[in-house]
């Protein structure tokens, strides 16, 4: 009984140890976001530089997690909820590597958009899908350390706003290209980060939804209300 | 003796079966990929309904592979390269599953755009993009299920040449778009499904790199030539 014991606290420890790589990942890729977005608002082609160069450390925490949850299947063989735990650190990790890379893709844009009027008019609307975004993550992050299904579901319903938002900032975008071509370059590049925030809510959404299927056992139904107008030809409207 | 070689064999059967769900994700992201970019050539909204119902059974197989390695972990507690070969289909049908719904928001965008001249003017090289991509895919698996570490690495060489294609339809919709505003609205969606097409080639070259890790326990260098110009400010020459 003592061995079992201590297999199992071995176990819980060395989750403890991932799960807080997972929580640093986590807290990089929010500052990352947070950073790309302060960048692009002030212009700053320094800020955007340190952004892309900070990606590595968060690429490197995924390959520590990658590695050290392969080491804990192998010497603990966790069943049943442990490993279902493990998997789910798995997925969230390899998560919050792609919000680390779109933050990094967004801090790209920053140098070729430094010139242009087109950031000025956007600023307010893609500050606040940032922020909102940002907030998504960080709470799905703890929604997942204390299983909480609740707020889980709450990030779900909220992934709506941030597609609400990203449909807004799709049709002003379209209006200003419309109303001057010398807006058309900026507009593409500003739409391209407008959807790589939209994408950072959907893995907040994801990491949620990771949590209700650690507690519950069920992922929620695929077909939640998907808000992105853009497909469904609604922004044709202004063509 | 015998024992051991009973439990080996048994999960080589499993590996085997995970692995066949994995090459039939393949298959159907493949027809994904053609049916969506033909759906587009030729503005069949049937079509691309037919791809948008049938991402479901991709999903599918992805909940199906795993639930089978996540059984294979706790039944077989394989360790060593066994274990590294089930993290890396894990990882496998992850990016296949993503490929699913790349394709599936190019379909998406298909009924927007019947109307559109925009497509006739780009259909050839959206074309040829699909294709390069969708075999790029096809080797990536292939190089997976032989081991083929030479084969892995023309894939990851051959992405540079989807970032260069990539490149070129990004110049072209943005000429046309300013050439005449009434296209602007399409050049954005099709600036969108050109983007999608080009990370479809990112997966692709991602298994590519999963296979590479199996075989020979590294990965290739992160800072492997990217050559999405756009990021980098060429396009701009053209604003």
């Amino acid at each position: 009984m003592i061995e079992t014991k201590h297999i199992v606290s071995s176990f819980d420890n060395d989750l403890e140890t991932i799960q807080a790589l997972v929580m640093r990942m986590g807290g990089l890729v929010e500052e990352a976001l947070r950073d790309a977005s302060m960048a692009l608002e002030t212009r700053d082609a320094e800020l955007a530089e340190r952004v892309r160069q900070g990606d590595h450390a968060i690429d490197e925490l995924d390959e520590l997690v990658k590695t050290d949850t392969a080491k804990v299947l192998a010497l603990r063989s966790p069943s049943a909820t442990d490993l279902r735990t493990v998997l789910t650190v798995i997925s969230i990790s390899n998560s919050l590597e792609r919000c680390g890379d779109l933050a990094k893709n967004i801090a790209k844009r920053v140098p070729i958009l430094v010139d242009s009027g087109m950031v000025e008019d956007n600023r307010s609307s893609l500050r606040r899908m940032a922020r909102h975004v940002g907030e998504m993550l960080s709470d799905s992050l703890d929604s997942y350390i204390h299983r909480d299904v609740d707020r889980a579901n709450d990030i779900v319903l909220r992934d709506e706003d941030a597609d609400h938002m990203y449909n807004v900032i799709f049709r002003s975008l379209l209006t200003h290209m419309m109303e001057d071509p010398r807006n058309i370059t900026a507009g593409m590049h500003l739409h391209f980060i407008a959807k790589n925030i939209e994408r950072i809510g959907d893995h907040a959404t994801a990491i949620a939804e990771q949590t209700m299927y650690l507690v519950t056992g069920n992922l929620p139904d695929e077909d939640r209300p998907k808000r992105d107008l853009t497909e469904a030809g609604t922004a044709q409207a202004d063509g």
